[in-house]
């Protein structure tokens, strides 16, 4: 194994670290500064020349800043004569925008895929992407893996015999279909529904399939402002016990965590694509699940020339399960 | 409007036509031909030196001859000069191989649309993609419209005091979405659903939501083997009154029509993206509605120069509505 | 030998098993299947990561499917992480839609390669192009072989006392002087030649050459129609001997057996580029000769990295000999 | 002029609005938003089908917020069918990483002209470059603009006669001669010299040429964290009057402006490629000239097809004057 | 036709001329000069800015100078915002380097077709390239024209009541057949037969068809060295009437003039794609006809955005004809 | 080390040579030949198929000669089926032409390094280019090189106590302080200087530092006229002793011997990338130092996967060292 490479961008240095302890290799040496103009200055600081080049760096916030880091790393790798680069972002920024919806709009997306190829990445490996569409967006050798296993896997150690399966929007049904197969529980939907044909403004959080008296296990993809809330306290008026929260991407902006802890809510469940504090865990109503071992593992079967898709299929690993 | 010119492959000349009332424009002179060593041969019959061309061609069944006859054209008209190609593909085949589900499969969908780029392709016209995010896999100008509207507007005329609007999977509950959103009505989900922990072969349709004693609309993007009957019978099963069927693309492969022949179903609501010769529409049972001015209007606003997003944004008449 | 690694499509499965028995490699497990609507779906079935691909497919009749089910590999083969793709194309169907005889038309020729380049196929192996400029339309490594020499070896075994080798148009004269330089024969030249100045449509076969009471060997580099019995009758009339044909790829439309059953035509050669049915072969008229050993030895000197053209324009097994 | 078409990022809407009077034409209604996520949202609130965009946006400080934001509204502008865009880059960020000087680095310039052109741009106006060829970097039309007769103008109003043009290092050796030319003055050159053969680590401010008495003016094309202010102090030590700093772009970084605040310095003279607030001003030590009149004047000629290159030479503004 | 603009490299400049005169337009200004260092430079001394350039360049002796400077000039038209740039190459150098013919060559011919697309043509217009395939090569707009009409025209008013239209070699089949449509005359082939089975050293010039008494029009795309008098030479051995030799491009390399004045020669008529000094045409031997009539109203047609292929095709005008 | 391959084109066939010597490889067998029609044809006359390519072409006098053949080879390498081809130009031609100075001209230095990738080069080992940013046109890998040590070190025989470092012109100020870093002596700056404000034609050759009673080592890039001669007349007009002269690049321009031939220059070092006929050294005036160590060394640590920048840049190898 001996030319298998793992450096680590400074958005998530701490999962890059777990990686390398799982794959017993060393980070490799990197310089990556933010200059005093805000510019971005990245040295490698070992010879990569030949080299195949996994590079941990999820895209989360401040996005942009993560974002452009990855590119400037990847370019440089390039230039230093790797032979094979492949990005490993856990959390693809961006993600949400990955269609037009009023015309006019950025398909910011594909953007950031395209930029990612003209760097000169070679493949991705994500987790959990919004939408799996968003696979086929960069257009080189690609690797989309999903957490929901390992968050399902951790769901079983709690009592589940009144539990549901919720999914708070119409577009995360799918998701929760996943987590239905694997724990075998029922489902509920909620949307936003508007009432008056035409669709009037007066807007209602609709809960469709029977929620009195169960245990809801809210799911999503990500965790941003912690608007979720919501839904909790919506089951929780229609007679739904306290939930449970599992999402893969902790994004928990500005006042989410305080926004979670409510009484409608018994417990958060999320990975560490994106680091969170332990000061931000609200003591212990979030815990955080490492999809360490997910990634090292997908790495290493990459490395080897081995098949990826054939052990994480049948384990549930690939998305979608 | 002396350089609009639209042109129209073999997969469906009627609808060709209709657009070219309505524009009052006329059809471009082409000869295509499917040599007897099965090559397709094209000649454009008119200069096109400058022009801006719109192509209508669905890439349906049978989708490797309309998709290659369509690449050749498109090649034909950049060799002789025209100056913006557009390519009108009301239903887009291969969309829903759109994501890798087990690895090792091809993503024909994105495939598809580097293919058209390749090709020469300026922008593409698409109606109700199978995902929103396959718009962009064409990585240049696109406009998604939707046909939900043309539909819906159809549905009004039906008494729809108890109808409910059926997802009949999860990866629909979106679009049904947008279906309650413009009739004010509730939604039903359905999904299969496998029991046991881990996913036991058991698997039953669950439906989630009201369904005793309400007419069910179930709506897709598409009906190609009928396998929606399945819902239709179970709805009956679970109390429901007689489903109307509201699908945009009518692929109706095979047994399809005889299949959707019976007593849970009560009438199926299409479009003409793909053409229903009328001994394929059960007596009465399939009711065609056309897009040819939903179409000609996107044309027409393209061609003028004239923003397509603002109006039909608030028409409901882009995807997603 | 470990990574050689060989696949087929369904166009010429016995050819590719053919090549994997002289190799002693496995055809490698890829599942294709036409689905009822009528997409190609793909799944291969053992992992190709880090391997080097060849896969056989002929883009021979239905074209537009061969085609795309080559297309559709490639791109499923390189999203699984295939090192190096390597499409073995004996029959290069649109190959006569070389180059542009009136304007306005596409050229077919060079859009099939660029979509074979856009979908991921690093090298094209190819036999008997109409031109030998094809070879250029590809812009990545190409090898292109001949199955002239196999052709001539077996006419060998003819008694060729009163032989000569015959072009039956203008555009196969090159090639017929390939056959003559092999066999040292005499060279006859068929056209089509119109009578008054300026063209009028009187056209008569004009016979460049001495024809009566001999042998005619017509070469060509495909038969489709089977109008090339024509010739074969000119011929006879003006006194020469029943015809042996020899073609590479046999391309046999319609009622061409038929048509090459007739008094004038001794014996027809071609090669397994297109798969021949044994009910075709006209009784034991038409003789197929295998290009498998060709095929194989190619591919493993690529896959060694000898030389092809070294041996091979040697022994006159490359395109143009 | 009716379809040019004048936008703003938001790095330097001041600009922006000043080339809009100029032009007498209204900035264009575009919505940009950081998300509490910390991602950029875009939405062009008019239609700029088959329009020519001019986009202005200096990519300074934060540049990596300032550079993703361009691209995202270039990306919008494309898909929103603009005919034409061109970035208006007055300051262009991560010009000086645009070479590797010690091996594995990125090419930060490089890149950044590539993510452009990946995005969609079609044309770049620039204005004094860290170096002329970063323009070659961009592989599309772009205008390199000076400022430095601008400011040269503006220095005449000064006493010069016992002036002096300094380069402050051997890399501004070359921007120095053009202030010569334009203002007919001797030049000084400085540089750090390192005493010993090899390069020892002593390394003293050289100075080459005579300056005891003279008045320095001490040129540069960017003022960042204000390190020019040790040149004006060993100037001094070496018998010059108190310096006139004249640069392009006033980066100003950290607690520049205080370290321009000292005897040594008499006035700083920048342009408004990037803002400067009012209170970073030291009270009236900078000055700040307006470059919107020579970028609303190439804004013009770009527009109406008219050369650049021909006036904008004669008049010592393209860049090298 | 106010945006139409014609330029001349300094490979023809009468011809570039002469299609000026045709067009009633003046011939754009431009330095272009050979440094003392060999370097080629250019500068365009007008506007070029939105304007629709045709460049007059045959890439003829010395090639490589010749084709540099034509790369170098679209280059600088593109980067000075030309608009469309259509290479005007009468005569296209490396043609004859159109396949590998034993593996490990340049395909210089694509690489040709290559270079021009990376350096910014749009279009090429080409007249009677060595195959019509090369058209394929480059893969924008391309018109390939023909001087064979112009030169059939010319032959018509010699006495043609014996002639008989003689291809040179198995590659000139197709051209003769070319003028034997327009003339209405019989053709004869000539090859290099070798003989023995096998491919024995020994050489003869077989002449297929009767050529006794008759005399022959010699036909071919280009004169190089000017061995074509060696078939003229066998031609007369086998009983034929002195020659007339009909070629386009008159490449004309060292004593090629010199070899063609001899008995079996009677005259040699060529086009002016590539200039032909007076003391090169040996005293009336060499009558040069213009392709400026040709030329000029291809360009005409294309300016004026009307069809090429349609009146051109019908009088032949279009290569093939 | 069994796959590198070196192969020399005909621009300067001796340093090749010595390289190989070095290395201790055979140089491989290619054969270039100057058709007589101008063209230039290659073959390889090895198999290259998986091979690490190293080709040794500085693209000097006649530049668009050397340039094609490098082209040509490269094409013909990568259509071979080589692995990774490098291209080793130790003089970059055209590297002059690195920015656009008054508009309108090609930017033929970025148009190079784009021919060079579009013909299949992978990556470029260049020496002492004319603007460090020249690197950042090629967008591969490269490996910017520098002569200064080589001849810096060679210097060093020379008695240096009153030695100063010229820059003849402002440009190479950057390369003057590389020298003196190196030599730890100071700088003289010359540069163009016109008097009169508004830059009138006045123009005298201004001297920038002390330099009566020094010897002045002059530096540059590359002499091509020999016009640095004049530099070296007015440094002894103001008191300066005789001048050695270093410079990287001998192009040596038509009188450019005997213009150095002058009492005011004592001495003439450059390196051996581009060949000097022992004819044209002025009878020893001229020193040719051989940097075949340096490109060995490089090549050597590239197709061992060395690092090139760490040993080399703490070597001053580099450039800018």
């Amino acid at each position: 194994m001996d030319t298998l490479r793992l450096f680590s961008g400074r958005a998530n240095p701490e999962l890059a670290l777990e990686i390398s302890q799982i794959l017993d290799v060393d980070l490799g040496q990197i310089s990556i500064q933010s200059l005093n103009d805000s510019e971005t200055h990245v040295q490698i600081e070992e010879s990569v020349r030949g080299a195949e080049i996994y590079l941990v760096q999820p895209t989360c916030r401040p996005v942009n800043e993560t974002l452009m880091e990855l590119l400037i790393i990847v370019d440089a790798m390039r230039r230093a004569s790797a032979d094979q680069i492949t990005a490993v972002v856990p959390y693809y920024g961006y993600g949400r925008q990955d269609h037009k919806s009023t015309g006019r709009e950025p398909l910011s997306a594909r953007l950031v895929a395209d930029l990612l190829a003209n760097a000169g990445a070679d493949r991705i490996v994500s987790v959990d992407l919004h939408a799996p569409q968003i696979q086929g967006f960069f257009n080189k050798v690609s690797d989309h893996l999903t957490a929901v296993t390992t968050l399902a896997n951790h769901l079983r150690q709690r009592d589940l015999s009144d539990a549901v399966i919720v999914a708070p929007d119409v577009g995360r049904a799918k998701l929760a279909e996943k987590y239905t197969d694997i724990l075998g529980l029922p489902m509920v939907l909620m949307h936003k529904r508007r009432h008056g044909v035409g669709g009037s403004k007066l807007e209602v959080e609709a809960v469709v399939g029977d929620i009195e008296g169960r245990k809801p296990i809210i799911i999503d993809d990500l965790i941003a402002s912690g608007s979720i809330h919501q839904q909790a306290d919506t089951l929780m008026e229609h007679g739904a016990q306290p939930a449970i929260i599992s999402v893969t991407h902790p994004v928990l902006i500005g006042q989410a965590t305080e926004l979670l802890t409510r009484p409608s809510i018994e417990e958060v469940l999320v990975t560490n694509t994106i680091p969170v504090p332990q000061e931000r865990r609200a003591g212990g109503l979030i815990t955080v699940i490492s999809i360490a071992p997910l990634l090292a593992s997908a790495i290493l079967r990459i490395h080897e020339r081995r098949s990826v898709s054939e052990v994480f299929s049948q384990q549930n690993l690939l998305f979608p399960v």
